[in-house]
């Protein structure tokens, strides 16, 4: 993997969870970069993230490193706080940067006392182990019911010189606030103002992270964050920032569906796409309406080409359709036709459903311009299994 | 159980569900009955749905039959239209009433063509074999994956004459567009015009079949329709209308608890109260977030008090609340008291959680008056089972 100049990685086993592996992170650029993250919508967010929010107010959008823990989440705790700060302090204190200077994040069990100690204990054995080529060992660290690690990358030439993009994603389900979340950290060695730096991961979010779904819900600790040194040298004019917009994207949908793939019990990707919705947000409303569907998500478990379930799942999307003009096609076969039952072998798609990759098409005949591509997984017993005996 | 006056009901098998078990009822009043009935809100709706629509509309709020079948909800066929008005025609011709007097209903596979045909052969047995105490054989009859019949009644005096009310319904998901729907029927022998049944009926089902949530979605056929005759010579004063009131919702209160009770796949009914919020509204927004967190019924599912994943869900309602300020009780026991962890004995909890009713309660503390009561289920293993083989 080509990573970007001008970062280095470490992660170490600080004790916080039980089992003895890599449970702490740390990500320095080694100077000052611009920064931007996106976080959290739920009304419960923990401590991490209302500091991190916090850190790039004061800092008017500029980081250096990122501190990160598994294993507990230091939400709905008495110090919650207290440890956040006071790990963005040590941090700061050991690589000798401004506090506000420090992204935290943290994930895993909630409502559990955070010892800071722990992983304050951690740091000098972290920045020793500061290494360019340790980006993976991070990516591991902030596994929870991960069963792989995630990473992507992606290379732009812009005005003669490479530029990287380099991303790592951890989470399994949407929510899970027990024991896991989403994360993810993107970092590039363009050389962008914290201003163009927000448009680029907001548009990048758009397309990418705000169209997945495993269970449908968000977490108290989601952070995606994104820093960029500027080591590479090349400082992007506005014809280029639609490259870098595109290597940015690419890098986020790859972490996003692989967080998909990953989905806890899913043994299949499912790939959503609609077409002639009256705008962009009505097709995603339906794309969305359909991923969170658990009838629609256990029929896909099941290679059962239940087209019923699609219809009426897209008919609770709150838009204005008429479902006499509905196709949908599964695999690139038609099972719907203006409504209808289309006529196919069942037998056939049935086995052409028994894919590691299903993909749904769903079209409003017309000419409305509205479309979306939503990813999200198969729903199997194996997802219950692992949510309901998380704790026992 | 006692039935209201004046009203007899038949099934018979007529062929329409591979399974030989009746699949067809009829439910008529010896006098036109006023008529009220609330449908599905879904996009897609079928034939029989429409048409009931109609025929209210066209009799403004008066009926004599329900007719019924199950093993083919009729929708998203060709010949939807046709089969639901020549069926209706049947019956009418039948009975000898006239056609908008008569209210279809289906439950069963979609994308599947209904033949009339197999319902109008039945018709003269039905009619044949209709009878006061048949009430329970209907109930039979419109069952899909249910496991259990539903019915319930009430009893109350107006004026020194006694009032009845009795119900069937079925259902066992939410949505179920391939095989099964939320279909109810309530008869009463209390006089009320169509207005006053409408506006009974709408409130009723306010606190009842609007506050259940399974898998959180709705079916293309779902349809609550609810029959007054007047046969008990009972006409209830502006004061009396309190009880029929109370009655009606009881019935139908009942008769949603146990459609969560037989959930698919469910062992446990969770009744969720939400107290302290903005307003009832707010209230039942946070209380449906919860009924609807995969994460949370599957938490439930292991016995596990796990309120991280009820106080995160509820942030996800969209409702403004502090959750510093939130407690939280789990069969009756404190797990997280202004936000943070309770004192509790896990292991206690655990087993008392192993229980087939779960109540939680969520409180915000303070003066609000906002206040709900929601029901689900918890989510197993089996509900996957159950619907990712159902065709198969």
């Amino acid at each position: 993997m080509k990573l970007p100049l001008g970062f280095r990685y470490a992660s170490a086993y600080a004790g916080i969870r039980k089992k003895s592996k890599d449970d702490v992170g740390l990500i320095v650029s080694e100077r000052i970069a611009s920064a931007a993250a996106v976080f959290t919508r739920n009304r419960v967010q923990a401590a991490p993230v209302r500091l991190a929010r916090r850190h790039l107010k004061i800092s008017r959008g500029l980081a250096q490193a990122i501190v990160v823990n598994a294993g507990n989440a230091n939400c709905a705790t008495r110090t919650g706080d207290r440890v956040a700060l006071e790990t963005c302090r040590a941090t700061a204190a050991e690589l000798g940067c401004k506090v506000e200077h420090v992204i935290p994040a943290s994930t895993g069990v909630i409502g559990v006392e955070l010892e800071a100690d722990r992983i304050i204990r951690a740091l000098p054995r972290l920045k020793k182990n500061l290494a360019a080529d340790a980006f993976e060992d991070v990516a591991h660290a902030i596994m929870t019911t991960d069963t792989v690690h995630k990473v992507a990358s992606a290379e732009v030439s812009i005005r003669g010189r490479q530029v990287r993009v380099a991303g790592m994603t951890k989470g399994a389900g949407m929510i899970m606030p027990n024991m896991a979340t989403t994360l993810a950290f993107v970092m590039t060695d363009a050389e962008l103002s914290p201003g163009d730096l927000k448009a680029v991961l907001s548009a990048g979010v758009d397309h990418s992270y705000n169209r997945i779904s495993v269970d449908g819900d968000t977490s108290t600790n989601d952070t995606l964050a994104i820093l960029a040194n500027g080591a590479s040298g090349a400082r992007p004019g506005d014809s280029d920032m639609k490259k870098i917009q595109g290597a940015v994207e690419d890098v986020l949908q790859s972490l996003a569906v692989q967080i998909v793939r990953d989905g806890e019990g899913a043994r299949r990707l499912i790939t959503i796409d609609v077409e002639g919705a009256p705008d962009d947000e009505a097709a995603e409303r339906i794309a969305r309406s359909i991923a969170n569907s658990p009838l629609f998500k256990t029929a896909i478990a099941g290679c059962d080409p239940n087209w019923g379930r699609i219809i009426s799942a897209a008919g609770n999307a709150g838009v204005d359709f008429d479902p006499g003009r509905v196709d949908i096609f599964l695999q690139d076969t038609q099972v719907c036709d203006g409504g209808l039952a289309a006529e196919f072998s069942e037998a056939k798609l049935k086995h052409r459903l028994d894919s590691s990759e299903v993909g749904v098409r769903f079209v409003i005949r017309g000419r409305a311009p509205g479309e979306a591509r939503f990813w999200t997984c198969d729903f199997t017993e194996e997802y219950i299994r692992i949510n309901g005996s998380y704790r026992t």
